[in-house]
C-alpha cells in the first residue's frame, strides 16, 4: 500500500472511529430512555441525542471526510475488490453519499422528533389512542420523506427507506419473494388447520413467577452464547438489541406472568442479534467490517435462534429438565413432546411479536403493504388504522378491537423506523438458507442441541458471517456461504417438515 | 441592555447550552458505568466519556467563547454585579478561564485514566489489594498534578484542587476551620463516651429485608420532597447522586439486610441532593444560575435532611409508625426513643459514610490531611495505607484490619476527587447555620417534622438556596441568607443539644 494512502486510510479511520463513539454514546442515551428513565427526562433527552446526533452528522459530512475518500481511491484503492480495506472504503463513500444529502437541521429535528414521539406513542398505546399519536405520526413521517427527497431514489419514495436498511432492496422486488412466499404459506396453514389438530396450551399458560422467567432466560441465552460478561438483560414495554461497542451488548425482554413463552422467546430473540453483535471483530470497530451487513442478515441470526433452535424438539430434549427443576409446578409431568407442540402453535393473533412462525410473515406483509402507502401517499395517516383493521381481518380472519392491539403495538413508526418491517421476513428467509448449509456443513444439529452443545453452530456462524462484517453485501454472502442467492424455498421446506410433523400433515 | 450585548449573550448562553448538554450525555455514561454496564463495555465506555469530554472541553475553550465574554463586558455589563446575567458572566469567565488553561489531550487522558481506575479500584476494594489500585492511584494524582500546575495557585498545589469544589477555599483556611471544630468535637465525644449510656442497638440490625427498605426509602425520600416522576433510585457500591439536566435526577444506596439505616440514611442523604437538584430552576439551565453554587452547600443540603431532619426525634414521630407496618417484627414494640437513640449511637467506626455526626468530621480531618500531604508530595502515595492506619489509631482508638475498610474504601481518589472530601465537613458547617436560621424563619420546624410535614423547610431552602443557583458565592449566601458569615458554633450547638439530651451530658 503506498505510504500516502495509508496516511488518509489511517486518518480518515480516525475521524469514523469519533463519529461511531458520538453514536455509541446516542445508543445509550437510548437505551436509558427506554429502560430507566424517569418520564421527567424526555424533553432535555430530546436535547442530548439531538447534540450527540447532530455533531456525529457533522463531523462524518465535514468535507475532509470526502477529500480523504477521493485521495485514498486516486492512491490506487479499488473499492470493488473485497479486502477489509477496500470493502471499508466502498460502505464508508456509499454512507458518506448518503449523508451529505441529508442536511443537518433534518438529522437535528429528526431525533428530537422521534424522542419525543416515543413518549407519546407509549401514552397513546396505553390508552388505544391513536387520535393523541396521529400528529406525530405524521410528523415523523414527513420528516422521513424529506430524508427520502434528501437522498434521492428510484421509483417510489419508499425506496429510499428500504435502500437504508436493506441496501439495494426496492418495493417490487420485495412484493415479489413475499408474494411468492405467501402462497406457499397460505397453503400450509391451510393444511394446519384442515387437520383440526393442536397442542395443549395449559402447559404454557400456568404460573411462571416473573423473576423465575428471567432466571431460566439468562441460563437459556448464556447456553446458546450470549455473553453476560459483555453484555446484560433488562425489561421493557417493546423488546430491543442495542449494543454500545465491544463489550457492551445490551438486551431486552417483556414478562407476562401467564405466558411462558413471550419473555424466553423474546430473548432467544434479542440473544440472537446481541449474539451477532458480540460476534463482530473488535479490531475492525468503528469500521463498516466490524458492523452488521443488513437487518435482513441480522433478523436472521435472531430468527435462526429463537425459532429454528430455540422452537426445535432437540433444544427442549436438553431444557425440558432444567425448566422443570426452576417450574417444577408448572412443568410437572410435561413431556418433550407437549412443550414442543405447544410452543409451535399455529394460530392467527392479534400481536406480531407474539406469533408462530408460520403467520409471523403475514404480520408483515400487512405493515409492508401498509407502510409503503402512506408514504409513498396512496393513503393517509388517518387512514391507518381503518385500513389496518380491514386487511387485518381479510388476512388472519380475526379483527383488532383495539389499536392498542392493532395498528399501535409496534414501536417502530413513533421511532421513524419505516422500511424497517419487511427486514424481519427476509432474515427469515436468510436464517433458513443459512441453517440448511451449517446442518448439512456440520453433519446434523439437533444432535447437537439434544445434549446442550450450541458451539458447532455458534462457531458456524461465527466464522460464516459475523466475523466479515460489512466486507460483503448481503445477497453475495448469501451466495458465498450457501452457494444459491436468496430463495423462499429453504424457509417452506422447513416450515412444511416441521409443522407437517407436529400436525401429522 | 445594548442590542450588541444581548446578541453576544444569546450566542454565548447558545454556546454554552451545547457545552452542558454535552457534559449531561457524560453524566448519563458515567451513571450507567456506576450501575448497569456489565465489566466488558470499561474499556470502550472510556473511549466514549473521553472524547464527549473532548468535544466539550474543545467548545468550551474555543476563542469565540473569550471574545464573547469581553464583548459583553466591553458593551458595558459588569460582572461585579448581582443580576442574573452579570452573576452568569461573572462564572464564565472564571470557568473559561480556567478551562483555557487545562490542555484538551490532558482532560482526556484524565477522563479515559478515571473511566479506568475506577475499575480496578471497585478489584482492588474487593480484594483489599492496595498494591494492585497503586499505579492508577499514583497516575490519576499526577495527572491531577498537571492540572494544577496547568490552572496555577498560589501557596501548595492542593490549594487548586480545593478552588475546584470550593471557590476560594485555602489549606491554611481549612485547616484553621477544622481546628476549631476538632476542640469542642473531642470534647463532646469524650463526655459523651464518660457518660457510659449508650442505644439498644439490636434493634436497628434485625432482620430488614432489602425489598422492604427500597420500598420505605422510596416513601421516605418522597415525602421530604425528592420528586420520583423527575428522578430515580438505585442500587451501587457507594451511593451518589446525579442530574442529567430538568427532570431527571438520579439518585443511589446500598443496602444491608442486617443494619437499617445504611441505606435509609444513604437515600435520605442523596436525597438531599437529588431535592438541591430539582430546586435548580429550569429556565437558568445551562447557566451558572441554574448550577449547584458548590460542594459545601450541596452537601449542606443533603447533610440536612440526612441528620437534622432524619436523625431527629421528630422524624421518627412520623415515620415510626410507618416504618412499624413496613418491617412489622423488627420493630415490635420499639419505641419513638429507642429508635432515635439507635440511629444517634456515637461510636468511633472504620467506615465514613456509616458514621454518626460527631464523629464524621475526624474521618474527614484524616482525609484531608492525607490528600493535602500526598497530592503536595509530602508522603508517597504507597505510604498512604501506613498512614491513614497510623492516623486512625490515634483519631479514633481502633486500627483498620484491611485496606477495604480503610484507604480503599472510598471511590473518591481513584475518580480523581482530590479536594472533595473537605466539603462533606463545609457542609455540615453550613448545613447548621442554614437550619438555625429556617427554624427562627418559620417558628420552629420539629412540630412540623411530627405532622410528617417537610414542605416549610423544602420552600426555605428552594427560596433562599436552591433558585439562586451560582447566582451568590458562598460565602455571600450564608451571610445574606443568615445575616452571619460561617462559623463553627451553629453545628456544635446542635451536636452539644441533640447529644446532650440523648446521653444526659
Amino acid at each position: 500500500m503506498p505510504d500516502r494512502q495509508k496516511k488518509s486510510l489511517d486518518q480518515l479511520y480516525g475521524l469514523l472511529k469519533e463519529v461511531v463513539t458520538l453514536y455509541s454514546c446516542q445508543a445509550v442515551l437510548d437505551w436509558d430512555e427506554r429502560t430507566y428513565m424517569p418520564r421527567g427526562g424526555g424533553e432535555n433527552r430530546a436535547n442530548q441525542s439531538a447534540v450527540i446526533a447532530g455533531l456525529a452528522h457533522e463531523k462524518f459530512t465535514s468535507a475532509r471526510v470526502g477529500e480523504l475518500i477521493d485521495e485514498i481511491i486516486d492512491a490506487g484503492l479499488d473499492p470493488a475488490k473485497d479486502d477489509i480495506d477496500s470493502a471499508n472504503i466502498r460502505e464508508i463513500k456509499r454512507d458518506y453519499n448518503h449523508s451529505v444529502k441529508i442536511p443537518k437541521t433534518l438529522v437535528e429535528e429528526l431525533n428530537r422528533t422521534i424522542s419525543l414521539s416515543q413518549g407519546v406513542w407509549q401514552d397513546a398505546r396505553a390508552k388505544s389512542d391513536f387520535a393523541a399519536f396521529k400528529p406525530w405520526f405524521e410528523k415523523v413521517t414527513d420528516l422521513k420523506r424529506q430524508v427520502a427527497e434528501a437522498v434521492g431514489y428510484q421509483g417510489v419514495p419508499y425506496n429510499a427507506m428500504l435502500d437504508m436498511y436493506e441496501p439495494g432492496a426496492t418495493t417490487d422486488q420485495i412484493a415479489k419473494v413475499f408474494a411468492g412466499l405467501r402462497d406457499e404459506l397460505v397453503d400450509l396453514i391451510a393444511r394446519i388447520k384442515d387437520s383440526g389438530k393442536g397442542p395443549d396450551r395449559s402447559i404454557i399458560t400456568r404460573d411462571y413467577p416473573i423473576e423465575l422467567q428471567e432466571k431460566f432466560g439468562i441460563e437459556a441465552a448464556g447456553a446458546i452464547g450470549f455473553d453476560f460478561e459483555r453484555g446484560r438483560l433488562d425489561k421493557t414495554t417493546h423488546p430491543f438489541c442495542t449494543g454500545f461497542g465491544p463489550g457492551d451488548t445490551r438486551i431486552t425482554t417483556r414478562y407476562d406472568k401467564n405466558y411462558f413463552p413471550m419473555a424466553l422467546y423474546g430473548i432467544l430473540h434479542e440473544a440472537g442479534h446481541g449474539i451477532y453483535d458480540q460476534g463482530l471483530l473488535k479490531e475492525n470497530y468503528a469500521t463498516p467490517c466490524g458492523e452488521p451487513i443488513s437487518l435482513g442478515i441480522h433478523e436472521s441470526q435472531s430468527r435462526m435462534w429463537e425459532n429454528m433452535v430455540g422452537r426445535s424438539k432437540a433444544f427442549w430434549k436438553h431444557f425440558l429438565p432444567k425448566a422443570q427443576t426452576v417450574f417444577p409446578d408448572a412443568l410437572k409431568n410435561v413431556t418433550i413432546d407437549q412443550i414442543h407442540f405447544a410452543v409451535n402453535d399455529v394460530k392467527p393473533s392479534l400481536i406480531r411479536v407474539e406469533a408462530d412462525e408460520a403467520t409471523y410473515n403475514l404480520h408483515i406483509l400487512l405493515r409492508f403493504e401498509l407502510e409503503s402507502a402512506f408514504f409513498n401517499g396512496d393513503i393517509k395517516i388517518a387512514d391507518v388504522p381503518g385500513e389496518w383493521n380491514e386487511r387485518f381481518e381479510k388476512y388472519f380472519g380475526i379483527k383488532p378491537e383495539k389499536d392498542t392491539v392493532g395498528c399501535l403495538q409496534d414501536v417502530h413508526w413513533s421511532a421513524g423506523l419505516i422500511g424497517y418491517f419487511p427486514t424481519y421476513t427476509l432474515g427469515n428467509l436468510y436464517a433458513a438458507q443459512f441453517f440448511a448449509k451449517a446442518d448439512k456443513d456440520l453433519g446434523g444439529l439437533h444432535s447437537r442441541f439434544e445434549k446442550g452443545d450450541f458451539k458447532p453452530l455458534l462457531g458456524w456462524l461465527r466464522e460464516n458471517i459475523h466475523h466479515h462484517g460489512k466486507r460483503y453485501r448481503a445477497t453475495d454472502l448469501i451466495k458465498r456461504v450457501t452457494g444459491e442467492p436468496l430463495s423462499h424455498k429453504p424457509l417452506m421446506s422447513y416450515l412444511n417438515k416441521k409443522f407437517g410433523e407436529l400436525y401429522g400433515i
